[in-house]
């Protein structure tokens, strides 16, 4: 599991919770470096081993959060995925995650999704972006936005490691959600709060979105 | 929020996610030390405060997982609870935290929950245990197992910042669950899932139900 300075948390620890708690997995927390890193709010994490460091992965896993802005064009990140990404089993992703994996052509010719916000983005990419809350194309598995990581994370334990013991994890972990509104998806929160929310990230968006716009142009430059 | 040796990761960032993506928090993690400390599974984390530099809160929140049966019996975690306390707004946890607010006697005479697996330890501490996710009492709010602490902190951002500011969160957590299965709960997990479950938490729960018993049997010697 990749760490990074503002990461989301929620979109790391759906996951690794459900790791942690299904005997199939044992988790790595992998940084550039082994320094404590800053996630978004300020939690203080500190990654277990570097990139440099890292032994081959069976599973690859990128969370979103605000600072994948940065590991879009970060080679040392970007090479280690590619590297790491020939010889594993599953390469995976939550929330804005997987524009990370696109940035390093790991989608490419795949059926993926992402954050409701950054649709667009992944599609700029020329990823086949699909509307589920998780998409599973061969060994490409791509979660939607941050909380989707705990169904992604129970997903993947029932493919390695059966049914019962996602259904033992899931009931660990008390998932038998009960959200007090029902306003988790663009298509249910409503008119009113979808545009708040949209004008809340709008300069997010488009700073992101220049971002890839320049990488595209620079990768079309290359070749 | 308090941080602590072999807390459960999701008990924790659930609400935190929550709380750090509406405007109305403002979020400290406070540990008996600065020192980092290792999270169930490896995951580790630095506090940002200490438990003695920590200025008066408004909320206290205490997440659940393994690291809580070294609390119940803390005296500078339970002084620290205690004294919190005294002038805090609101007194909230997930999970078993619940436990460790019990054993500072800060759920005599609420109604609360806990995590499905520890109802009956909350009981002999005296509290009234309601079966609901999040069970409000006052300024008690408790939620159930983990996952329960997402539906917890959306809960308590529209008691403090409004309906709206909690849709937006929810919207940007896309928190629209689609659990792959229908084992979250005692009541829907079926009973293979269910006892095979119990089983392997039975080793836990002996070990937790003999400290609280050795704790209450001390309280009642100290009378």
């Amino acid at each position: 599991m990749l760490l990074f300075p503002d990461l989301t948390t929620l979109d790391l620890v759906g996951p690794y919770d459900v790791f942690v708690k299904a005997p199939c997995f044992e988790v790595l927390l992998v940084g550039e470096s082994t320094d404590v890193i800053r996630a978004e709010g300020g939690l203080l994490l500190k990654p277990s081993v570097s990139l440099q460091d890292c032994p081959q992965l069976d599973i690859l896993f990128v969370p979103g959060g605000k600072g994948i802005n940065e590991l879009l064009t970060n080679s040392n990140v970007i090479s280690f995925l590619q590297e790491q990404a020939k010889k594993a089993k599953y390469i995976t992703s939550v929330c804005t995650g997987s524009l990370v994996l696109a940035a390093a052509g790991l989608l490419d010719g795949y059926k993926a999704t992402t954050h409701w916000r950054s649709i667009e983005l992944l599609k700029m990419f020329g990823v086949a972006v699909q509307d589920s809350r998780v998409v599973r194309d061969r060994n490409r598995i791509t979660g939607g936005g941050v909380t989707s990581g705990i169904d992604f994370g129970l997903m993947l334990t029932a493919l390695i490691g059966g049914d019962e013991m996602a259904r033992i994890v899931q009931l660990q972990l008390e998932y038998h959600p009960e959200p007090p509104f029902h306003a988790g998806s663009p298509q249910t929160a409503g008119l009113p709060v979808l545009q708040r929310t949209k004008e809340l990230t709008q300069p997010m968006f488009n700073l992101r979105k220049k971002i890839i716009q320049d990488l595209l142009k620079g990768k079309k430059q290359d070749i």
